[in-house]
């Protein structure tokens, strides 16, 4: 074959794109496979970076950085490319700031923050309720769970005004929406809410830092590495950089994909990047109507992640465990922190600016950022956090070939009308012939078309085998809320 | 000037784009104006084509084709162009077939279907409700409007799902929904709906046919004789066909805007094509975050409009008006039909397949649907249905450069979080000297920039002034709300 003619060619190297391309090769070792990105460098949302430090100069991670051991399928990653993980540091007391205008800072030891007997009540019953209906969803075919299209024709702010009590739970809910999606609880469906705590196991894995839990372990050296050690499997000739995927025409002999760095041709092609981006891509013939509107109402979070370098781990000392939970205002455009001490001991923190606020913040210059959080830290934490050596930060909505982070969340009516197409592939007889039918879990489509692809499964762990869901037009969404990584 | 350098460039040869050009030719003839425009022709969602009839050909809208009393710019400019409207026949019975799998098919001259006394009551306390609230509304500035967050926050169906009793009222508003916006109840935020109608002078004119009404009259040769007649005002040198803009790079000298046919330079921007198509534009410096996500979520409707000619006009003789509003079924996929004959007196019907039954008979053979569609038309006005000259379609959803129709929705928290955004322009010096700040109906943003334009105006018969919104950014959607052509 020439140089520019491949049997598969994959749009983006990332975790799902490099990972799709790795599973083809383990395969077939005879396909072809190339790789598209359109930045300079692999890893897509998750990237390193080294910052000054206790110790000289260490390593962070700036996107991705949390895995769970209930996602097995990245774990297993990690064993295979012979990373190692370490466990997140959450000894002490953890701060809680949430409750209206006027609430008190607290602090706590326990899973769960002191609430008044009130809210305590609303918490729990809310919880209940959550988790109740999160029991009764499949993920693997969301429309066939209970209610869900009245639950996919609402908000999640909507079930919040109609079962939550207190402004409390409120507050704590419409956080969670924040730090979960960087969206806002009334941009979200509330049966995409809910697939996406049954797919990681119950809400407050979502939050939380227990075992199984999304925040649980952290990769030595960086989850940047995960995509270089793909790359090195798959062979660096196989991967290019620089090369931002502008069409896709397919005819009955081939696919021809125009980059910005010059055109290749292909017999299927795998699009891994986020559906938003995937939706700026030309396609001849155009992509189904039904996929198109699903690309349309498929919104990608907001957040800017920030780290802050310290001399020493002042926040252990006081016996705090760096974790706050703060309910952004005007001064504080915090949400949440963690600790973020280095595998090497240089003391750190991580954080993160979300949703409105990261909307509210991101035009502002760095230093009144920088400045507003440090002085929140210094409120929570203690006059130490003014010593900082250094402040780092990264808005992904900036980045253009990632436009936001974590995940691309389902608005409204998404699921009930459009979510097939998702997996769906598109074109190719080639995709028809070499790309296994797993299962019949997907609904058949009024047009009769099944699908060729393995059956929806956003379930934790599960997130190395997903890629496979649509040959044509994989988009890694999914993969996030397995993988859970930011 | 060179032949590719200009003052201003719009992008997109629709109504707005031509009447922006105008507009800005006539306030200074000095100014050197370009329209772009991807397509091979100008009209954007107007287009007329010539059918087979009973008096030989005959010409007919395949797009927007009703324009309002009450839509005074839109009514100035037909005047101004020497065009003549014609009113929307009317007389007769209209048939009604609403209210679950079992409802019969019912028929009516009065403004009001039929309906029991329990339906009765709760058609009118929902009316009541929904004018009630629409009267609130700031059309201006709707996130002023009292509990606008609240009302951000749910979908349409949400607040079916609160006020509405019967299955009958609650069949009627999605098919409401599906015919206004050619999305579903449960995709679209309450407060744009609240919005739209308050824009309309309240939700029945956006259904009815009466004066003042969406649907009161029609324009004699067709609705694309708007753009064309406008082209020959600019100046048909001004507009370049087959121009699909790519790329816009501003730097601090000028801007590049590159298309499929070239590149041209030019000092200001006026982005004028739906907001889902603007999204796919590459910009340079990328668009505000803000203003990236507000594009990400307005999901344009999908509408197959058809028109059937017939030798004579039997539904008249019948004593039908020609006005069917039909819950679609398996077997019928229509949801509205109206008297469509000529001002030649060519007998013909228009009606509109929506929502989720656009999506659920796009893939399939135009033979099916034109089968299902006249089938349909026997049940409802008698067996001389069948007997037709000509059926034809159109699937907006599947014109590239239209994507869908009628109009981009916004879903919910748009309005609250990014809404600004659309009217406020971005980059170029020369549009804060050249171009007039208006007023402080909008909200300062955070970053402390002020609009240069126009208060946001959706308001029913403005239409024409309304292009000023946004200099780098115009989206038609707004037009559309008050032109209400289609």
């Amino acid at each position: 074959m020439s140089e520019n003619q491949f049997d598969v060619v994959v749009v983006g190297a990332g975790l799902s794109g490099l990972s799709a391309a790795r599973r083809l090769q383990k395969r077939n070792p005879q396909l072809s496979v190339l790789v598209l990105e359109a930045r300079d460098r692999v890893g897509g949302r998750t990237v390193s970076k080294d910052l000054l430090a206790a110790n000289g100069v260490d390593q962070w991670d700036m996107g991705g950085q949390w895995v769970s051991s209930s996602q097995t399928h990245v774990m297993e990653l990690i064993r295979e490319l012979g990373l190692e993980v370490f466990p997140q540091y959450t000894e002490g007391k953890k701060v809680h700031h949430v409750g209206g205008p006027h609430a008190k800072i607290k602090t706590y030891t326990s899973s769960m923050p002191s609430y008044s007997p009130l809210a305590l009540l609303d918490f729990t019953q809310v919880l209940w309720r959550i988790d109740h209906l999160t029991q009764t969803i499949s993920v693997e075919d969301p429309m066939s769970s209970p209610n869900a299209e009245l639950h996919d024709s609402m908000t999640l702010h909507t079930f919040m005004e109609k079962y939550v009590w207190t402004t409390q739970v409120k507050e704590e809910l419409a956080l969670c929406s924040r730090i979960v999606f960087g969206l806002e609880a009334s941009q979200v469906s509330f049966l995409y809410f809910l697939m996406y705590s049954a797919a990681a196991g119950g809400t407050l894995r979502l939050l939380e830092t227990t075992p199984g839990s999304g925040q649980e372990f952290r990769v030595k050296g960086g989850t940047q590495q995960l995509s270089e050690k793909l790359v090195e499997q798959i062979g660096k000739e196989r991967v290019r950089l620089g090369s931002a995927v502008m069409t896709i025409c397919q005819n009955s002999e081939n696919i021809k994909v125009t980059t910005s760095a010059g055109t290749v041709t292909c017999k299927a092609v795998i699009v891994a990047c986020p559906s938003h981006l995937a939706a700026q891509i030309r396609y001849e013939p155009a992509l189904p109507a039904e996929r198109q509107r699903l690309t349309q109402c498929l919104p990608i979070g907001h957040m800017t992640k920030f780290i802050v370098t310290y001399p020493t781990a002042f926040w252990k000392q006081r016996g705090f465990s760096g974790e706050i939970v703060a309910r952004p205002s005007e001064n504080c455009p915090l949400s949440v922190t963690f600790d973020a001490t280095s595998p090497r001991g240089s003391p750190a923190l991580v954080g993160f600016i979300t949703g409105v606020q990261a909307r509210d913040w991101c035009d502002r210059k760095m230093e009144e950022r920088r400045d507003a959080v440090i002085s929140s830290l210094v409120k929570y934490l203690g006059p130490e956090a003014s010593t900082y050596i250094h402040y780092e930060e990264k808005d992904w909505a900036k980045e253009e070939w990632s436009g936001g982070c974590p995940v691309n969340v389902m608005t409204p009516g998404m699921l009930t009308y459009y979510h097939p197409s998702l997996r769906k592939p598109f074109g190719s007889d080639y995709t028809r012939q070499h790309f296994r039918f797993i299962g019949p879990a997907q609904r058949r489509l009024p047009n009769g078309v099944d699908t060729l692809m393995e059956p929806f499964r956003p379930v934790r762990g599960r997130l190395w085998r997903s890629w496979l869901r649509c040959v044509l037009l994989l988009c890694p969404r999914r993969n996030w809320t397995q993988c859970e990584l930011l």
